[in-house]
């Protein structure tokens, strides 16, 4: 059935979440992409997100509204001030003040939703585990209980034996990777938006950690940035 | 650390997580109660999850909104007819429609959210395997699997090694031993609301698989049910 080559991709409307939807498409799968507006304060995101989708020819685009608000506990949630930084090497070890607790547990929880509604067994999620090795819900380990999560939640996996996979295509690479792989599989950068502060006019702050590794990617790949910054 | 005794009690409004709640605050937990609004038919549940939370002393009452109407896949989100029977006979083996895809999943990922915030690592959900025993994530072997997915996904267990249990008090009661348990630990069962399709009065109608049950289970406890049916 030709159900099962659709795939569920989460799609923040950042770098990564956009070369893994790139992956996606690469592999042969009818992407169906997954916006989560949780509240977050970088609300451009929502809004690259819609241009990435078009941009690679998702078969459609959902966005689920929620708000981590109600629970607090992240700079990005919380109102709590997002951290800069001259460099990248300021960054500090350990989970980042940036981290919204369940993030990809919820993420992933919406995604299997959908993708039981269209009989879909594949998600794939931009998650990294070089860059971002502070969030616990990056790592390797939690995918795999994820995915064993999975087959037990759902009647694809109870009654037909359906095997989930979370696909998360840039797990091992770092930004430098990331940037060479998307610009292969015709990502167009300027589309996408990383930034946790953007000024008012939608810039890019520069500064934040997103800005910091994101700069250091496009230097390490060689290449040029597209977006604007603020400075 | 006296935040080691807090427990995120998942609570809908309807019998059994009300008295789900009220086993966790008889093992002598602060309870933060959460209801999940994820545009759902049965809003009255919402206002059922405000009296019972306040009537069984829970410290917080959260409500967190969502829509899982995008995704369809359910009579309980996608407009599909409730089913009605005769009796609890008819109601069929297998998974019913009104099973929501990934509902506790996505329940029990803004609980562990919510814990993390409050660095509690208890979870109580509602969830029975007998009664529901047409529905994947409400199984022994589904509740262990996302321990430990939350045991990996969490800067808490990460980090501090904590251990996070999803308590299930009712999972192998059936519905007249939960309302038999519900009595002794003093829920008013008259705030509760079970119902898929009430009626414009707010009437339980009687008819749809949750008012079956809960009369089937009030009738075999040998007590009378408190609240009104339309029929």
């Amino acid at each position: 059935m030709s159900g099962w080559r659709r795939a569920v991709c989460l799609l923040s409307g950042g770098l990564d979440s956009s070369v893994s939807l790139a992956c996606a498409r690469e592999d042969g799968f009818q992407c169906y992409a997954l916006t989560v507006d949780y509240g977050q304060r970088h609300k451009l995101e929502l809004e690259a997100a819609r241009r990435v989708a078009e941009a690679l020819g998702a078969k459609k685009h959902v966005i689920v509204q929620t708000d981590l608000r109600v629970f607090g506990g992240s700079a990005l949630t919380a109102g709590l001030e997002v951290p800069k930084h001259r460099d990248e090497a300021e960054i500090g070890s350990g989970i980042p003040v940036t981290y919204v607790p369940a993030r990809n547990t919820i993420f992933l929880a919406y995604a299997l939703a959908w993708a039981e509604v269209l009989e879909s067994s594949d998600i794939f999620i931009g998650v990294n585990a070089i860059d971002y090795s502070g969030y616990p819900d990056c790592r390797p380990e939690y995918l795999e209980a994820f995915e064993r999560l999975a087959n037990l939640a759902t009647r694809a996996g109870v009654e037909r034996g359906v095997k989930f996979r979370i696909h998360a295509p840039l797990l091992r690479l770092s930004k430098a990777e990331i940037i060479g792989l998307g610009r292969r599989l015709g990502v167009d950068f300027r589309l996408t938006h990383s930034c946790y502060d953007p000024d008012p006019h939608g810039r890019a702050c520069g500064a934040c950690d997103a800005c910091l590794l994101r700069r250091k990617g496009f230097a390490e790949a060689g290449l040029e940035d597209p977006i604007e910054y603020a400075k």
